[in-house]
């Protein structure tokens, strides 16, 4: 299975524009029934299924967010990218993230790079 | 298992020396004897064991290489960075790695997310 590079970016493009605008339950919508999220990587946390990921964007609901695309990188069915997330006005983060897809466009796997030393107090 | 990021950093930082100025066996001694590259990702061949590994890194040896680490981000035993790399003074390609490494530090996976669109003549 595999996708288009584009169609890859607008599926990461769709996940970062619900971020912003949409709900939690929103976002967890855009990920299979049975996606693992992993967020940050060595973490010690693997969100299983939709409901545990819903849970997992609830703690930055309610927040004012802004996200933007940095560096994007496809392969198969799968994306690699850059991006910046301010939560609140207040800080901005730039993790590196992988996310898998399946044949419907549905996230399978997100896993998200970065530690305190990506953060800026802002 | 989990490394510091500047352990992590040293690990990566330490392979793409290796790659300008190693030999192929000596980039593939870097890798567990098990370890998994996938590269480019979705390109439809994983290489398997060290002497794969070694074949795969044999077909750029020769050549003039440059590589520059451009973003680096850690997470437990894991890497994600954004590098670029010159071939014979002819190309530069800007991949989106992962790495994962064992407790002694050697590569167990590397998968290279990048396309033809992220390749430039020069």
């Amino acid at each position: 299975m595999s996708f288009e590079p584009d169609v890859l970016q607008g599926f990461v493009q769709r996940y970062l524009d619900t971020v912003v605008s949409g709900s939690a339950d929103e976002v967890a919508a855009l990920y299979a029934e049975d996606a693992t999220l992993e967020d940050p990587v060595g973490g010690g946390e693997v969100h299983i299924g939709r409901k545990a990921i819903a849970g997992f964007y609830n703690n930055i609901s309610g927040a004012e967010v802004k996200t933007e695309l940095l560096t994007f990188r496809a392969g198969g069915h799968e994306a690699a990218f850059l991006f910046a997330i301010t939560v609140g006005g207040a800080m901005r983060i730039e993790p590196i993230e992988i996310m898998t897809f399946n044949a419907d466009g549905l996230i399978t796997s997100m896993k998200a790079y970065w530690g305190p030393q990506n953060l800026t107090q802002l």
